[in-house]
C-alpha cells in the first residue's frame, strides 16, 4: 500500500463513509443476513482464524509477552464460536434503525417525530483482544454503521483473518465490503491520522487501558465515547442486613476481579460497623482477598493491612478491597464523589430515604441500591450485546448497545405549512 | 484578578463543578423561583443594563463596528423585556431532571431504569449577542447543569450587568452564585483554557461564526456540540403542486434570509421546470431575490444570472438563491449529500414513496416533507426555548432544548441480587 500514513488512513476512512452512506436504505434483513453469515464464515474458516493466531501468539511469545496479555490475545475453538453465537445472537436483537423516539402533532398540523438513524462511520481502537474485531464489527453493522478498526500490532494476523470472514459475508449479502475494514498496519501516527478524520469519522472509540484512552482523547478531533477506569464502591449503611451485605460485597469484590465492574472499595457506616465487617471481612480473606483498611477497619479486622492515601481511587482490577468506616450517608457520598470513578456505585440499606439520596446524588454512570455492582454490564441489564462500558457523560453513559451506535434524525411532514 | 489566564479560567471552574455538585439535589421549584426571580431582576435593573450597553455600544462605534454587529450588540427595552420573558418561560417548562427513560423489571426481579440527569458544567463560548448571556444561563439552569459564559469583548459590559442579575437571583433562590458565572476578561487563550479542562467541564457550545467554531472545536479537549452553517435545500418533486411549491421555496428563502434554516438551493425535477420554475422565480425576483442558475435555468428564467461553481454548497443568509434543474429524486438526493450541510432538507411532492425515500436517505438533522425549511426551530418542533441547533451527530442533533442539556444515568434497584 503506497502513500503516507495519513494518505492511506484518509483512503480507508473515504470508502468507510461511501460504506455509511450505502448502508442507509438496506432494510434489517440484509444486515442480518451478513450476521448470519458472518458466523457460518467464522466456523467454516476457523483453521485459518486459529492458524493465523497462533502465529500472532509465537511472535508475542518471542517478544517475551507476559501471561495475561497472552491471554487476551489467544483465540480457541471455544473463543471463535463464541464470537459466531454473538454474531448471530445481534442479527436477533431488534433493529435501531428507524424506531422512533418522539412523535407529536403540532397546533398547525405539522407532524414532528425523532427517528433513530446510524451514526455512521465509527472508528474504534483497541488493544490484543481479538475478539473485539468481531463484536465489534457485528454491532456497529447491526446499527447500520461503517466501521474502521485499528487493533493493536500484536493481533494483526489475527485481525486480519477475522475482517476476512466479515467482508466476506457482507460482499455474500450485497452489502458494502467497506462497512468492516481493518488498518492494515500498525505505526502509532495511524491511531492519530485515523481519530482527526473530521470530515469523515464520526465518533472514535478506544477499548484498552488508560494509556490507550488517553491518547485517543488528547489527539482526537472527532467526538470520542471513553471507557474510563472503574473505581467503584460499595456502601453498607445504618440497618444493612448481614446477610445481604455479604453476598453483595464479596460478589462485587470476588466473582471476577478483574472487570471495570468490580468494588474496588468498601464504606461501611460506624454505627454498625463491629456487627457488619468481622463477619464480611472473614468471606473476603477466605476467598483469598486482602483488605487495606483505616485504623479503626483494623482494629475491628485484624486481618486487614493499614490503608495507604493512594489506597481511596485505586482500581486494583484484582483481590484487594479499600475498606473504610464512614459517619453515615453524607460521609459515604462525600467519599464517592471525591473518589469514584463515576462508573458503578451500589448501596446496601433498608432505609427508603437514604436510598433515594443515593440515586438521586451519587453521579455516575450506574447507580445501585440492594444489589451488586456486577449488574452493570449490556447483557445484565438488558441491552443485548454491547461495545464496553461508557464513562463519557456525552451522547452516552453505562454499557453500549445498539442505541448508543446511532443518532437521531427530526421529520417534519406538512402538507404545505409555511411559517408566519 | 491574579494569575494567569491559565490559573484564572481553572478556578472559575472549579467554582462552577461545586455549583453544578450543590444544584443536584435541588428541586424543580427552587430552580423555577431564580429563573422568576431573573425576570424580576432584569426588569428592575433595566436602566443600569442599557448604561452598561450603551458604554459597549459606544466603545464598539469608536472602533469602527459594523452596523449588522452593532445590531447584535444593541439592547432596548424590549429587548431586556424579550430576556425577562424568555426566563419566565423556561420556568413553566417540565424539568427534565428525574424524567424515566425507559424502565424494565429483568428475570433477576431487578428494576432497572435510565433516569435524565444534569450534564454538569457547560461551557458557552459566543460573539456579540448579550442575550446569550440569560438566555443559555437560564436554559442550562433549568436542566440543572453550572454555566461558563465567554462572550465577546464587545459585549463585556453588558455580559456582567446581565449575569449580575442572574447571580443575584440564584442568591436569593438559596441556589449556588458560581452556577452561572462569567469569564471576566477576554483574551483568547481564556476560549483555550476553557475547552481544554477536561476534568472541570464537562460540554463546550461554540455559539458564533464558522471562525469561532473552528477555534473552539481544533482546541477543545472537552466534548463539544457545533452549531456550523446551513446550506438547506428545497426539491421540487415531478408532480409538484405550483401553488405549494410557491408558497413553500419562497418561504423558505425569503421569510428571514439571514438564519441558519433559510434555503440557499432550489432543485426542480426537469420534467416540471417548465411548469413550475418560472412562476416560482417571478415570486422570488419580486420578493428581491437574486437567482443564480445552470444554464438551462438561466433559459427558463431570463431574470437568472448563471451560478458559478461555488454557488453550490454555499451559504448566502441574503435574498439569492441558487437554483439546478436536476433529472429527478436520485439525482436530487445526490446533490444534497455532495452539497448540503446536514442542517435542513426539504421536498415537495405528491409522491408518497419519494417522500419516504427522501425521509430515510437524506442526512440531515431535520428532513422535511411538503413544509418549508424555517420549521426546523426548537419553538416551532415543540421543544420551548432552545439554545441554538446541533449540527453535531453525537449526543444530539437539531435544536438545543432542555433535554440536549442532560445526560442519563442508570438505575438499578434490588432486593439483594448477586450475579451468578
Amino acid at each position: 500500500m503506497a502513500g503516507s500514513v495519513d494518505e492511506r488512513i484518509h483512503a480507508i476512512c473515504v470508502r468507510a463513509r461511501a460504506a455509511a452512506r450505502a448502508l442507509v436504505p438496506r432494510p434489517r434483513a440484509d444486515k442480518d443476513a451478513a450476521l448470519r453469515a458472518v458466523a457460518r464464515e467464522l466456523r467454516a474458516r476457523k483453521a485459518a482464524i486459529l492458524a493465523a493466531n497462533a502465529a500472532d501468539m509465537a511472535a508475542a511469545r518471542e517478544r517475551g509477552t507476559s501471561g495475561a496479555m497472552l491471554d487476551r490475545l489467544m483465540l480457541d475453538e471455544a473463543r471463535v464460536e463464541a464470537m459466531a453465537r454473538g454474531a448471530e445472537e445481534i442479527a436477533e436483537l431488534p433493529d435501531p434503525v428507524g424506531e422512533t423516539i418522539s412523535e407529536t402533532v403540532r397546533p398547525n398540523g405539522l407532524r414532528v417525530a425523532r427517528v433513530r438513524v446510524p451514526l455512521g462511520v465509527i472508528a474504534i481502537v483497541y488493544e490484543a483482544r481479538p475478539n473485539v474485531t468481531v463484536d465489534a464489527g457485528a454491532l456497529a453493522l447491526k446499527a447500520g454503521n461503517a466501521v474502521v478498526l485499528r487493533g493493536g500490532s500484536e493481533a494483526l494476523r489475527s485481525n486480519q483473518a477475522l475482517v476476512e470472514a466479515l467482508a466476506v459475508s457482507l460482499e455474500a449479502s450485497a452489502l458494502p465490503r467497506d462497512a468492516v475494514q481493518l488498518v492494515p498496519f500498525t505505526e502509532r501516527e495511524g491511531i492519530r491520522a485515523l481519530v482527526q478524520q473530521t470530515e469523515l469519522v464520526d465518533l472514535a472509540i478506544p477499548r484498552g487501558g488508560e494509556a490507550l484512552i488517553r491518547f485517543v482523547t488528547e489527539h482526537a478531533r472527532v467526538p470520542v465515547v471513553q471507557h474510563y477506569k472503574g473505581v467503584c464502591h460499595v456502601y453498607l449503611d445504618e440497618g444493612a442486613d448481614l446477610e445481604t451485605s455479604k453476598r453483595i460485597v464479596s460478589n462485587a469484590k470476588l466473582q471476577r476481579p478483574g472487570v471495570c465492574n468490580a468494588a474496588e472499595c468498601l464504606l461501611v457506616a460506624r454505627a454498625d460497623a463491629k456487627r457488619l465487617l468481622p463477619p464480611i471481612a472473614d468471606v473476603l480473606v477466605t476467598g483469598g482477598c486482602e483488605l487495606r483498611g483505616t485504623p479503626d477497619v483494623c482494629t475491628l479486622v485484624p486481618a486487614a493491612k493499614p490503608a495507604q492515601d493512594d489506597d481511596w481511587g485505586r482500581e486494583y482490577l484484582d483481590k484487594i478491597l479499600a475498606v473504610k468506616i464512614v459517619g453515615g450517608l453524607d460521609e459515604a457520598l462525600e467519599h464517592v464523589a471525591r473518589y469514584g470513578s463515576q462508573h458503578t456505585e451500589a448501596i446496601v440499606t433498608p432505609n427508603a430515604e437514604h436510598a433515594a439520596r443515593w440515586l438521586r446524588e451519587v453521579d455516575a454512570a450506574c447507580v445501585v441500591v440492594n444489589a451488586s455492582t456486577r449488574f452493570h454490564d449490556g447483557g445484565e441489564l438488558g441491552l443485548g450485546a454491547e461495545m464496553g462500558i461508557a464513562t463519557s457523560r456525552l451522547h452516552w453513559r453505562g454499557p453500549m448497545g445498539l442505541e448508543s451506535l446511532t443518532t437521531m434524525k427530526w421529520v417534519v411532514v406538512g402538507e404545505g405549512q409555511t411559517r408566519g
